[in-house]
């Protein structure tokens, strides 16, 4: 989407370069290059680019790269494994990415020769791109038409285009929307303890010219009960057969707010976020993570340099749960690249 | 309460000095000298100290060293008079502050000589700082009759003794169960924007010895939902006849987590707290303040300076309500320091 008026994806490949968005130093924009795959693999592993689809997106580029640096002759299958471990080591929970991996691999297998494998890998993964960037075009088409003239969204976390190659999944919507000429208001939940909200979501929105307010996280049930918000939408990490969602820690807070408040509470997803061998969200297993995401807090200081501080006492303990699971019963409908789903009625994953 | 092993209150008064805990400082524990009525003013404007009734101690023993000030003869009326003035301007809207101004006035006009009005002065005061310890510990003693052995409470914002003269509203019922011997665990909501939570409350109660665990605002809904609280225990700034509540933004997200999952939610308040005149929650007007108090956070860098960092791009904007109303419905008691009432069956305010 738009950065300053010019169109960017996350990650994308200019000849053997991986180029992304270096997403921990938003909102201020800088481009990173990463001429071989390990650079690429370590952009993935120190969180340069974040989010499902974008992960899995750079995973796909950094295979193309393995194939076209790999030599040619008996070494060529040897580097190419290599490369894949490299890569599958970066993010090991991150279930796009060794299907990115996967994907690739196959495709440099069943060529029948190396530049025909190089030639394959880099197909594959503009591809998969291109793919995760229509899907998220498609849930903005299905989702805009939920959306009237001068409506107020508020979302939570970022499922904006920053965590897929380009659209997002619940910000694609009002992308559409805004296209289409309709006025959209958009709440952004800051989405303690790691800020997506302030820092990616309000940053995106400038971007593209939407107006925006962020509130804390406490504000949203407050805004829900005095009518200022239309409609809840929502990404999610993982849906399971029965229509429950598990997404950022905060979100089940929402949906109750939204259930109570008689407000339409969305979530946005491809259908590749459907787990049918999940039967219910409680069989999602929720990361802890560490309590310094609590403890601490980062942001800019005076002098426009990165600066962490801390919020608590010295030797203060917190918990960290990363994300929660919202009931199906809770979910008005999911949007996903094939349409709008009731919780109950999910298509079936490809 | 205790602070390194040691009993304080918030404020008082040695001779003819006002002494307060610097709480802006906090987690940094240090006392504040106020050798003269001005001084004290000038405390209770930076919000040295803050809650309604360490704010209305304050402003007593402000008054009482108005009293010790003031000159023998003539003058000593016109001086008590523009003390009063200079203390009534330092918060505008705090209730508290202005009926304990005018009970010190009360005393010392009521009294024959300016040897007696002096001694008047500061004896009101005193009473008043006892009386409002005295309902912190007596709302302590009923909410502890709902504290059984092992259980774990959440609490939002600070309501603690630091935001009276001592106990508290919300925490003196944690306070006084761990006195009794039962153990209690606190989850302490770190309350943004203000971070009162992970900044007042976690070092009360460390200072206590009560175990606890700060959380993500977010993250108070998951723990309800997976049974890891037993009760739900706020403050209240207003009570309306009705029984509804308004408090720190985010209490009402909290009163729907809990109710959704069958917690009980308490809300303690001292019967002042009550407003008769008030008749529903909707009828209290919302503070919005400041956006900045969510566009940037103030925490302790590694120097051990306090460090204000901005979390979101240069000119973003955001909403910023203070309170929100949470309905009598979602309350399952009112705890006062007369007993445990359901919110249909208030008792008279004094």
């Amino acid at each position: 989407m738009n950065v300053n008026g010019v169109h960017y994806r996350t990650v994308w490949m200019e000849g053997a370069v991986v180029k992304m968005i270096n997403q921990p130093l938003i909102p201020r924009f800088e481009i990173i290059e990463l001429p071989g795959h390990r650079d690429t693999a370590e952009a993935i592993r120190t969180m340069v680019v974040r989010g499902a689809g974008a992960i899995g997106a750079a995973a796909g580029y950094g295979m193309a790269q393995v194939a076209l640096e790999a030599p040619d002759g008996a070494g060529f299958m040897d580097y190419i494994e290599r490369g894949a471990e490299t890569l599958r080591h970066t993010r090991p929970t991150a279930q796009n990415l060794f299907y990115a991996i996967e994907k690739v691999l196959a495709a440099i297998r069943s060529a029948d020769s190396v530049a025909r494998a190089r030639r394959a890998a880099v197909e594959t993964a503009e591809a998969m791109a291109d793919e995760n960037a229509a899907a998220g075009e498609a849930i903005g088409r299905y989702g805009a038409t939920l959306i009237r003239d001068g409506m107020c969204v508020l979302t939570h976390c970022n499922a904006g285009w920053l965590a897929f190659v380009d659209w997002g999944s619940a910000l694609a919507p009002v992308y559409m929307a805004a296209r289409q000429g309709k006025k959209v208001f958009v709440y952004a939940d800051e989405t303690r303890p790691r800020c997506q909200g302030a820092q990616l979501t309000a940053w995106e929105l400038q971007g593209e010219g939407i107006a925006h307010a962020i509130i804390a996280d406490n504000a949203a049930g407050y805004l829900m009960r005095r009518g200022e918000v239309d409609m809840v939408i929502v990404g999610t990490d993982r849906i399971a057969a029965n229509g429950d969602v598990a997404n950022k820690i905060g979100t089940y807070e929402k949906a109750l707010c939204a259930a109570a408040n008689n407000v339409p509470f969305y979530v946005a997803a491809p259908t590749s976020t459907i787990d049918a061998a999940c039967p219910t969200g409680d069989d999602i297993p929720i990361e802890e993570r560490s309590q310094d995401e609590v403890l601490y807090i980062t942001g800019w200081d005076e002098r426009g340099e990165l600066c962490r501080v801390r919020l608590a006492h010295e030797g203060a303990q917190a918990r960290n749960p990363a994300f929660d699971v919202t009931p199906a019963r809770y979910i008005t409908a999911i949007i996903t690249e094939h349409g709008i789903h009731l919780p109950s009625d999910l298509p079936r994953p490809r």
